[in-house]
């Protein structure tokens, strides 16, 4: 049997206990990384496992929306980071102090630093008009681009490249830079690079800025804020605690 | 050293060959599932499971801006069904024939035959007004609620839960159903059960309906469109040929 179909029938079998323990691995060790870049220059082949990662990710009707294009050309780098920077000082006028300066003490983007930035796209036009799941939601086309970065940014994590996700930018910039047609969205400008260390937690919980929630409370039963339906009474008291990390 | 503690400091460690391999075989046998259904129960510790891998998403400033209604009630699923008639119909209409007859026989939604439903909303009231990297760009808080979503999808597979995400369906009647909020939106209508098979491919590609396009048609250089830049040749050369499954 050849490699190529050996690989594909695995993939129809179930998860052993080793497999699941080191899938939900790259689920709670995920980061946003803003910092702890290193210069290591990440191979070809890495970042190619990363982006057919991405590139298989569920799309509503099959329809592979999204495109990615790899930036390390410094000069464009840089006229990302003039936005950012832009729009972070407007932003930080709509919080009150301390909180303001509190929040242009945080780092919150690697661009020069991270030595292959990506951006991310949505191209509503392709194999349209007509998409299969997209007449009552238009929206879904976008959401499968987004299904598409998290696949990217758990598969970063295996391999070892930190990856954070800048959203202090201004689109329209961002469609300049990058000579975007009018249609495409730009949806997600990220920073990608190896690091010398994963935080064992998000940057903003560590600086206190906000909890992470429990998970009771972002879980309703049958009905918005239902939370106490009989129906379903021993998941209720199953996520009472926190569960810990699988 | 207790096993939370443990478990913790395991996340900073990088991951083996074999870790890498059992991510990438949930990546790459993740299938979009609309029958196949079983009967079996999904019990509550493995829902709990892939709920909490979900709210371990990556948010926007740390929003966690969504919520999980876990849905069995059948007057509830009927009702959604009913609504997904509707929808398919009227957008049968888009689509001239042959495709759309091709449309018509394909089975898109298992809310009747899964056990458990499972709609994902986006609140953006949540933490806010004011959540870091949503000014510039104030989508960025429903991309988070797709991430969570595509965690949510990537453990269920791995728990050997089939998932499949029905698109076709009016969100107006889904918030009246499931009584939301008026700021509330709607992201997800999932169905959720154990499969007796996960396909190889995606059911649209076996159906002949699209082709998976190759890598290579997908990621762009710099700027859109440009497949050729000099400084990237070597990723070129690698993506020019379909990569294997990982």
């Amino acid at each position: 049997m050849n490699k190529k179909k050996k690989n594909i029938l695995e993939l129809t079998e179930e998860f052993t206990d080793e497999e699941k323990k080191a899938f939900y691995k790259a689920i709670y060790s995920r980061r946003d990384v803003r910092s702890h870049f290193t210069s290591r220059i990440i191979k070809d082949d890495v970042i190619a496992r990363i982006l057919n990662a991405a590139h298989h990710a569920p799309s509503v009707g099959f329809s592979q929306p999204w495109n990615f294009i790899l930036i390390k050309n410094i000069t464009t780098k840089k006229k990302i980071k003039d936005s950012f920077e832009e729009e972070k000082n407007r932003s930080s006028k709509l919080v009150e102090e301390p909180k303001r300066s509190k929040y242009l003490s945080f780092k919150l983007e690697g661009i020069l630093e991270s030595p292959v930035n990506l951006c991310v796209t949505y191209d509503p036009s392709k194999f349209g008009p007509f998409v299969i799941g997209r007449s009552s939601i238009p929206e879904a086309g976008l959401y499968s681009v987004c299904c598409a970065i998290q696949n990217l940014w758990l598969a970063a994590r295996t391999e070892g490249v930190g990856l954070g996700w800048v959203s202090i930018l201004s689109n329209d910039i961002l469609k300049e830079v990058l000579e975007l047609p009018e249609h495409v969205v730009p949806i997600a400008y990220l920073c990608l690079g190896y690091v010398d260390e994963f935080a064992q937690k998000p940057d903003l919980e560590t600086a206190g800025w906000l909890p992470r929630l429990d998970l009771k409370e972002v879980v309703y039963f049958e009905k918005w804020q239902d939370t106490k339906n009989v129906e379903w009474n021993q998941i209720q008291e199953m996520i009472k605690e926190n569960l810990d990390y699988a």
